[in-house]
Formats: structure tokens, sequence, C-alpha cells
């Protein structure tokens, strides 16, 4: 991975030394290194459908990876989401999957989310409780995980210390992922050369990374909105789990000044987005960083064939251009054309569409994501904010029950 | 319909006359009223797959309505968008198709966008040019629709004063939905009767709008960005469809000062996005405003089932409650969480998910989109921004056009 950035920022040595002190306390910094021969207990399993049941941090990892390397078809395996509560795409869903063939996969990380325990319950009234069925993925003694060893399901724990948005290195992403035949030591390694990059050597990653987050938390008043433009579309989720982790992470009360801060994300995909959301960005107000993410090597050699068409001269000059590089050229376009506008931006470049470089990426963010925390003055780790909408919805829930009963009798 | 606003707003009458004025030159304002007698043009088409080619404001229109829709499964056809240069996903879409059974319905309104004839000479590599396997839409007179004519290739026109975004309700959109079976008068009486509602009555509808034109125009350094938090997947690419109509036309400089204006627009689904970017609205800076969009009929009845499970049982109040009563409750829950928080928000309310309402949805927006443009002074139709690049493209492709010639001499 290469990171170059294309505006003037600082490095607060400080605050390497704050996160270096985090790494001992927060749970996510060592996932690279833990040992992962826990998952050969998966092996048993043979269905044909791996249907992860989870919502937010619970899928959205494992989604962004599949996503990535779906065009791979190295497993005849499939992989299926069931997070929402729209029965109408709920069913959709499930239309799609042979009960009879599915192994579904619960996480949780309380053991107790609404949604998930809601899509849980359906599913039971659809099949049989088989504990062949099901694996649990859970916070240790949570409701879930005593269920799990009460039944005999293949039960596995998340770590105390590691949050829902920062647990796609986990059993979280993991575990699905191994079902589905791929190769979690290539993730992890991706992971881990950047963590050593940041934290063992002086590299224009560990650079970068200091820099973007002091630039990020100095300027958030004037620039309030982060926009990741990726350029593939194999990066659509991938997108959905950076502005999890960036949003959730950082839209806080500060914890000295109790002042609301906070940064917004904004995931963009390219070149369809230079049809939407570039001209904004070219000619709105300048409110916004930009990180472009480019693929260097698509391994794809096909080209836009020698055609010429009637009235279509002009357009020759695409003839015989690989779409890799149409692609990519178009990137480069976009990028000297902010250079010229005062955006402030930078470039992530990976070699290829592979598993370690997608490790490389999750361990990129987090890194940035608990920087900028620190930077600000937030609790990163925490989500208070949606805790009182849960408390809303469960007194509808009673009210709406005591009224179910009270036309019942 | 229903549009409720919880904040304090005005209305600038003034505005109401200069949009009655635009609706004389602007020429989306009239499209629920075109005679649609042309579609039956479509009618000796007859194949399985209905294959766009188009990006932007030519596919995101009938994109958005199938998703939404797609699940009534009223038809065989399937409906393929091919839009990026993106060789992976490209190639994989065309996996999905079978070449010998599809319509390709080429779409640009230039008839020279660079993706959209990469992929079409792409695809005539693959098969030969047969007529009665393709339609055009195109501006008239563009190189698209001479070359339509040339090889006798059905080709429709997209009115000269139609922009791209805001053509959903034309040809751009019309086509490939009337293709598909949907019926289109009821999309366009849906448009029709907000139309109706905001220039013929005084209605709630016209004040809401109204309200909320002035609002965003005149706290656009406060609140520069508009969530809109859409419950249903259904709406997952509705939301698109607003972010590129509302970024591309409002982010621009200003008519009379030349300053740098504009609203970043943000697509939420819920509940999903309440676990990820609900925590930074809820304690991140109050620099967003926020729409709710409701269906309050999902036509379904699937309950949660009355299971017990040990450990769990404190969400037995879960039990025989309907998915759609959840999801709502849901919502509002998080409007009762950030009504007791001063976010500036209203609630947009369907009835159910049918063509009729996401007619009355696009036309609501590109209503609102045009009244805020003309409170930020801004010329909504164009999109200079996006030129630029444009012409860096194509100095790049030259240029490599020259150095493979170089390399092959």
């Amino acid at each position: 991975m290469i990171n170059d950035i294309f505006f003037h920022a600082h490095i607060n040595e400080h605050i390497f030394y704050e996160i270096k002190k985090e790494r001992t306390v927060v749970g996510y910094y060592d996932l690279p290194l833990t040992d992962i021969t826990y998952l050969s207990r998966l092996d048993k399993f043979h269905q044909k459908h791996i249907v992860v049941v989870g919502i937010g941090g619970s899928s959205l990892g494992a989604k962004a990876v599949n996503t990535f390397l779906s065009y791979k078809k190295h497993t005849k395996r499939t992989l299926h989401f069931l997070e929402t509560t729209d029965p109408i795409t709920l069913k959709s869903a499930l239309d799609q999957i042979d009960l009879n063939d599915s192994l579904f996969v619960i996480i949780s990380k309380s053991g107790r989310t609404i949604e998930t325990i809601s899509i849980f319950k359906y599913i039971l009234s659809l099949k049989p409780f088989n504990k062949q069925d099901f694996v649990f993925v859970t916070d240790m003694d949570s409701p879930l995980f005593k269920l799990g060893l009460q039944e005999g399901i293949e039960t596995f724990y998340i770590a105390k210390n590691v949050g829902g948005r920062f647990s796609v290195l986990s059993s979280v992403g993991l575990i699905p992922l191994y079902l589905m035949g791929y190769d979690i030591s290539e993730l992890l390694r991706g992971a881990r050369d950047i963590r050593n990059s940041f934290f063992d050597e002086n590299t224009q990653i560990k650079e970068s990374l200091l820099k973007k987050a002091s630039f990020y938390a100095e300027h958030m008043l004037h620039y309030n909105i982060n926009a990741l433009f990726s350029y593939s579309e194999l990066f659509r989720d991938f997108n959905a789990w950076y502005v999890q982790l960036w949003a959730e992470s950082l839209g806080k009360k500060q914890l000295n000044s109790q002042l609301n801060v906070g940064l917004t994300p904004v995931g963009l995909i390219g070149p369809t987005d230079q049809h939407s959301f570039l001209q904004l960005i070219v000619e709105g107000p300048k409110d916004k960083t930009v990180t472009f993410l480019k693929i260097d090597n698509f391994n794809d050699t096909t080209k836009i064939p020698d055609k010429n068409l009637k009235y279509l001269e002009s357009l020759n000059l695409l003839n015989n251009i690989e779409f890799a590089q149409l692609i990519n050229m178009q990137a480069d376009s976009i990028i000297e054309n902010l250079k010229n506008r005062d955006v402030p931006l930078d470039i992530i470049q990976i070699d290829q569409a592979s598993i370690y470089h997608i490790g490389e990426l999750f361990y990129y963010y987090e890194l940035l994501t608990s920087l900028t925390g620190k930077m600000l003055n937030v609790d990163t780790y925490g989500q208070p904010g949606v805790e009182e909408g849960k408390k809303i919805l469960k007194t509808k829930l009673s009210t709406s029950i005591s009224s179910l009963r009270f036309v019942a009798r």
C-alpha cells in the first residue's frame, strides 16, 4: 500500500505514544497476531449457504471482504446477510436460501440485539432448532452465549475489549470468511504489515496516518466532511464499513469539554460518482477532504475494441485502451482537477484486489480512526448516543404489548 | 404523501413565483403531463433481459424504481445496468446476461458519454450489431442519434430542456421501466398529484417544500449536510438518485457572488444505519438536517414468533409484533430521540411501496431541489464543474495513444 498526501500537515508525536499506550488496553490492535486455530472447529459444517444474522459491526466487515473478492468465485458456497427488520427485504433474502442446506451464523456482541434476535426467532419458526445448523458469535457470558452452551451450539466468543465496528479481524469477521474459504492468514498478514509499519518502523504509512489525523482533527470545523472516493465497484461495501467506523467512532461529546464533535464520512464510487457527487466537490463549499482509493493492477486486460462508429469518431481515442487503464486514468484526471482547486486530498494505492490488501486497508482505517479520535479527544470505542433510542423503543414495545393484550381480552 | 416539519421556518412567496416562471423554460416540470403513446414502439421487443447502458442520470432513476418494486416480481424480464469502466464489475454483470436474449438500451444525453460508448463498443465486440437488439435514447441530433438513424435503430430523443438528473420521468427513465412492464401511467399520476398540489393548491406539501427550501438555504453555513434516513432497504437506490440530484444541482458557484455554495446529501437506510451513522447524528456536531422517509403500510403481516428463548426473556416483548410494526417503531424511536436533541427534522410518509408513491417522491424531491437552488441563487441545471476533469482525461488518452503508437512502431 502506498499513501501520498497532498496537503500540509504536521506530525503530533505525542499522539503516537498515546496510541501505543492505548494498544495495551484496546483489543483490536493485536488481532492480527491472534492464534486462529480455533477456526478449525468450523470444518465439520458442510452446508452450501452461509447465512450471517447480524447488523452493523456484526456484518459490515465480512460483507466488505466478500464483495471485494466475490469475483474470484473460489468456492461453491454462497454468503448471505440477514440484518434488517424490513419484512419485504428479509423475505426476499430468505427466498435466495435453501433453509435445509444453510448454516446460520448468529452474531451479536451484546447477545441481545433486537434485529438479530427477532430474525433468529423468525428462522426458528421456519425450521427446527438443530444444533448442527447454527453457530453463535457473541460476548462471553451474554444471554446468547449462555443459550448456546445450554443447547450445545458451536459458540464462539468475542474478546470483551474488541468493539463491534473494530471486530472484522476477530471471530466476528473471520468465522464467516473462513466458512467461505477465504485465506484468513493472508487477511491477517496484510493487517499485520500495516501494524508493523506503524508501530515498529518509520514508514511513509506511519507519517501519512499521523499527518492525516492531525489535519482532520485540527480542521474539523472547516472540513467537517471526509469523502472516500474508491475507484471500483468492488469497494462498495468497504465504503459502508468505513462509514460506520468513522461516523460511530468520532461522532461524540468531547471528553473534556462535552462539546459535540465528529467528522462526517461519505463513501463514493468512481467513475459512477463522477456523474453525481463530483460536481459538489469541485464547485461546492470547501468543506470536504477527499481520499482516493485505487487498485493499481486489476489483472484484467479487457480492451475497448478498435471500432470506428460513424459520428462518434472523436471517441476513437478510447480504442485499444484497457478498461483497467481507463478507470485509473479517470481517477487521475479527477485528482489533477481537484489538486488545482485547493481540495485537501490524498491517494491510497493498493497493488491488487486481493485479501492481503483489504487486510491492509482495514488496519489502516482502524488506526486512522483511533488516531483521529485521540486528537479529537473523544471516547472512540463507545456509542452512548444510540442508547436513548433503544430505551424509547422498549417503552413503545411494552405499550404496544399491553394494548395488544387489552384488545385480546 | 404526508410531510411533517419539526423546525421553524418561514415561507418565501417570491420563490414560488420564480419557480412558476422557471416552469415555462425548464423541461422537467411538465413531464408528468406528457403523452406517452410513443412507448408502444417498444412492444415489438421480446427479449428476456433488458440491459441499460448508461451512467448517472441515465441509470439512477430507473434503478431506483426497479429496486423499490422488484419484490413484486410482476414480470419474467430482468433489468441490468452496465455503467462502470471497472473491468471486473463489467464482466461480472455481463456474466448474468444471455447476450442472445438481451435488448440493450443505450442511454446518453450527449450521445458521447465516455463510459457508455466504451461499454457499447465492447458489447459490439461480443455480438453482431443487429438493429433489433438495440434501442438508443439520446438528445436529438447527438452523434448517437445520428448513428441510430443511419443504422435503423429504434431511437428515442430526450427533450433538450430536460437535464440528466431530472430525466427519470422522461424517455430516459420511462423506456426501461415500460420494457419491464411497470405501470408508467401510475408513476406519472403520482408525480402529477404532487405537481398539482404544489402549483395549483395551497396544500401541506406546498408549505413544507417552501419552508424546507428556505431553511436549508438560509442555514447552509450552519447545516451543510442533509441526511435522508429511509426506513426500508427498498429505498437503497432511491437514496442514490437523491444524492445525485441534490449534490450535482446545488454544489455550484453562486450566480451573483461566485461564492462556492451547496449542500451535502447523505443517504441512510434504517434500521441498518442506526448501527452506524446514527451515533454521529445524535452526539456529533449539529451540522445536519435529517429527513425521515417511512412506508406506512408494508402490506406484510409477518410476525416475530411467540418464542421464548432461555436467557433472552427480556426480549419477549418482541414476540407477536409484526416486522412492519417493528421497523416503523424503530424509526419513531429515533425521531423522538432526535426531537429532544435539537436536530432539525421532518418526516415524509408514503402509504405503501407502490409505483404511484415513488412517482410522488421523485417530483417532490425535484421541486425541493429547484426551490433550494433558487434560494441559493445557483444554476441548478448545469454541471460545469465536471467538464475540466473530462478535458484532462482526453489529454491523457491522446498522450497514451501516441505512446502506444510509438511503442508499436
